[in-house]
């Protein structure tokens, strides 16, 4: 069993007030003591929870979002690409590629969240006789914890399907986008060799300042690629 | 070459508009045309820039941080641990298992930045004789492009190291702390089996309502780890 040097010391708010609001992202300034007793403050962005014009008031992290791992395996059961997303991301002022995303709806579990971003955005459903099944669903991961208290939920999702079923005109792929998902395309990868692939894309379309990989995709590839 | 489904078409920003600031973040409302002319808007975070009152006005990814993936090698070039640290984050109101990471100074190179948070939060430096070394560093990464234009950099650092050194009262790690780190402890973990090793930890400290994994960690274990 790992041991920490120090036990996680409980932390007591003081003050949590709003310093700004917008529809759907809030900007708080929370003030706390440390366990010397020490005052000490921190500025916040959560996102507003539907329903609420109020922000999420609340300590804690949240499941906001899913992120959907696309494994694609052909029907020798060997992982072949993984299936990307790229879209114009207005606060980024730039496009981005990200494993397929989005919002978790209320009382929605988040392997539905995940199935449903997958049939929406990229078009893989069982209900089109693609063979889908979620291998796994996980805890709360922190997007950007110096920021946010918002989160993902990473779900590994595999879809068996052959690579003529992939691209070209007999693609079994049947997106239904929403109307916000203007620039959204999708981008079947190859696994192997994925970083050099987006490296290349990313040069290809410009450099960064045109195409940002999300640190998610980017951290996942160099995990798979590093060899440590 | 990949090729795109279609052309990453420019977007024009029409305005960029405060909904609330604090010292270190601003919160804009953006309003911009998309490719049919379409007006849609988008609520974003900035961090402010150092020296500066009024957020990031510019569109485009910048890197404000970094995060250091600090692989542990014995002298035979084996890789056997990576160290992460472990810190009260006000705006998650959790603790957090993560990179060592921190902001990017001004005028300081992401690679310069990456060695001195190393050595601040972990204790690793040349100085003190360990054998360190930055193997890559990379373009931006989007934290979180779905409400803030604030991108990382994944620095991995490879250090030299037997594993008596690392642990215990012969250790030669040397932290060097500030005062806003109070809650910041290192956890040094084997890479065999580093995801279920988190998931205990996670689990023996009271689970994601105490101890959150970044994003970033939990992606990259995943792909370290799950066959693909």
């Amino acid at each position: 069993m790992t041991a920490l040097e120090k036990p996680l010391a409980n932390v007591k708010i003081i003050s949590d007030e709003k310093r700004g609001n917008g529809r759907w992202l809030s900007l708080h300034e929370v003030k706390f003591t440390d366990p010397s007793g020490t005052e000490r403050g921190w500025e916040v962005c959560r996102r507003i929870s539907p329903g609420s014009k109020e922000g999420r008031i609340n300590s804690g992290p949240s499941i906001d979002a899913v992120d959907v791992i696309t494994i694609i395996k052909n029907s020798r059961g060997e992982a072949t690409h993984v299936a990307l997303v790229i879209q114009y991301r207005p606060a980024m002022g730039t496009y981005t590629i990200e494993f397929p995303s989005g919002l978790v709806d209320a009382e929605e579990h988040v392997s539905e969240a995940a199935l449903r971003e997958l049939e929406e955005e990229v078009g893989f459903s069982v209900k089109y006789g693609h063979s889908v099944k979620v291998i796994n669903t996980f805890d709360p991961i922190a997007y950007e914890p110096g920021i946010t208290n918002s989160c993902s939920c990473a779900v590994v999702v595999e879809v068996v399907m052959e690579q003529e079923q992939l691209f070209g005109p007999n693609s079994m792929r049947n997106p239904s986008l929403e109307e916000d998902e203007w620039s959204l395309q999708v981008a079947i990868l190859p696994l192997q060799g994925l970083l050099k692939t987006l490296q290349e894309l990313q040069f290809s379309v410009g450099g960064y300042s045109k195409l940002v990989l999300d640190s998610r995709l980017y951290t996942w590839a160099l995990g798979r690629e590093l060899g440590y």
